[in-house]
């Protein structure tokens, strides 16, 4: 496959050290999957990682030089059994202490303010750390900022699963759309809510369709961040700001969610051959000006977005030259959105910036 | 957008001069959008590109070291009067001898054999010379022979265009699908038979289709190559080798093409609310082989391949850790074509292998 098997003669191996700020779901399976791909990571690309901390706020806060072996991590109760050294009071000593190369930033954020996260991902860089985030907020609220902090030390900073998980969307952005002006994004980005709106097309209400969601884990008890759009506005910015070279906070989107859609609306739109979905658009306005929205919109059966069930989800781009292309992905797990940190992780390694 | 800005402050420009093998409509296209991008190009990523060489079969063949300017190229007849030295006597003495640090390649080409283009590229590389390719001759014949050559030499061997057009597919693969195994490809990748499939869902015969498609300049004068699925068998190839780190043949994939196909089969998809692709297929066997087949196909509405009229196409990628990505675009044109060219000399430029 391309020049892997080659690249692999020549190299010697890279050690990089890595900091997980965070062990949720999505850190936890990251520590899964590291071990299962140590192999082609070290045989492909001369490398080889090793977790060397991880914080959490309420498991404790492990540092150990010498390496933390993941299997163990998931296994105890307590990180601070796995600690060496003096004890790590909280998360922002913990990225200024960790002796990593990179730290992998997934922990608990505020989607209002993208905080703790933007601060701890600023002090990371600025502690000369790359930075891997699955957090949407530090990018929404903060991407130009980090980015120029990154770049003056030659730094990465990557966030490949922030949307549509480990789906390749920034590595396109980055390796593909190079001379191209993005004209437009327009996508399915939240798969709650689509989820929501695939079961009430089967029948129900909005109401029953939210305690099915809810049920079966898809949705959060407080699912407001999720109904009301903000989810898929944090998201459409992101893309904006990153593709399209806008400023935008999540409060500048013009934002309806899926609170007010009856059964009926979805059944008008299925009379028609039609099907409703949370469309995130973001367009240059006359006066050249990106604007984004997210809003419960008709689409047509021929619509790329139009035959997304459940968690599935998808975005168009449309350039100056190509005009369209379309992403889309198939169901979404923590194990995808860990991957795409992994790739990220690999790619900052090899110098991608 | 991502470092990019930043970029252009501290690096020095790169001067990289272009050999053009072939000047068709790709090629023409190619040298009509490169001076529509040389200040991004040039700002972004601090290249400036120059055009050293054109060689046609027809129209003579021109070096000049110190630039050919592509808009006087396209406007005469004939390329030996922008030509400075001794003559040129064929295509290989062009490979040879143009001083060009790359060769962008779209010469006519022989379905059947990959050549005159195989040879050409190989021998450029061996030239030492990055080679880009818009034929997927060369990479269905010769895709492991020409990556090893290149990767000797630390030289690139690119080809984003084959597939799919200038719409990322291998750069996915090249910088996102670094750690999963692939574990099958299906796609809708010849643009002529899938217009001619659209068209006899609005009523017709293969033959009236197949006429319409000939008119519109979508379909050539002798379509066997696209029909009978030769073209679809070779572009399967392609993903599979690249992808799947198989060593398959066009001659190895089960192929039927859409000649047989009857207005009745198309209705009787409709009538059951399907529709009939011609579908490109790889996947691994019991024992572990990369089988491929190409064949006329039935496919449910929400099947990703399902609503690609005309000349769209899409792929599905399958992987052990994302199960699937979509990658679908919309109209094709000689321009999109190049644009994929423009990126892969871009990344062979800033270092990518």
């Amino acid at each position: 496959m391309y020049n892997r098997s080659m690249e692999s003669d020549s190299i010697e191996i890279q050690h990089i050290k890595l900091g997980l700020l965070g062990f949720g779901n999505v850190l936890k399976a990251f520590a899964e999957l590291l071990p299962e791909k140590a192999d082609i990571i070290r045989t492909h690309y001369g490398i080889e990682f090793s977790i060397v901390g991880i914080a959490t706020n309420s498991h404790g806060i492990a540092i150990n030089p010498k390496g933390i072996d993941p299997i163990t991590a998931l296994e105890v109760d307590d990180l601070r059994s796995l600690h060496q050294g003096k004890t790590i009071p909280d998360a922002m000593s913990f990225v200024q202490q960790c002796p990593a190369d990179m730290i992998l930033e997934a922990i608990w954020v505020n989607p209002k303010t993208g905080q703790p996260a933007l601060d701890l991902c600023r002090a990371a860089l600025q502690a000369g750390k790359h930075v891997i985030t699955a957090n949407k907020g530090p990018v929404a609220f903060g991407f130009r900022e980090l980015n120029a902090l990154a770049a003056q030390q030659n730094l990465g900073f990557f966030f490949e699963s922030t949307v549509m998980d480990g789906t390749p969307l920034h590595s396109i952005g980055r390796e593909a759309l190079l001379a191209v002006e993005v004209t437009g994004i327009r996508g399915v980005l939240n798969s709650t809510t689509n989820a929501i709106l695939t079961h009430m097309e089967e029948g129900g209400s909005f109401e029953e369709a939210l305690r099915e969601m809810q049920e079966a884990g898809v949705a959060e008890t407080d699912p407001s961040n999720d109904i009301d759009g903000w989810d898929a506005a944090i998201k459409i910015v992101i893309l904006a700001n990153t593709l399209m070279g806008a400023d935008l906070r999540p409060d500048d989107v013009d934002r309806e969610g899926i609170r007010e859609v009856t059964y009926e609306d979805i059944q008008a739109a299925v009379d028609d051959g039609m099907t409703l979905k949370l469309v995130c658009e973001a367009y240059r306005d006359e006066d050249g000006i990106v604007q984004a929205s997210v809003q419960p919109t008709t689409v047509e059966p021929d619509d790329p977005l139009a035959w997304l069930d459940d968690t599935a989800s998808a975005v168009t781009i449309f350039t100056d030259v190509i005009e369209e292309i379309t992403i889309r992905e198939g169901p979404a797990s923590p194990r995808t959105t860990a991957y795409g940190m992994l790739v990220d992780a690999i790619n900052i390694t090899r110098g991608r910036r």
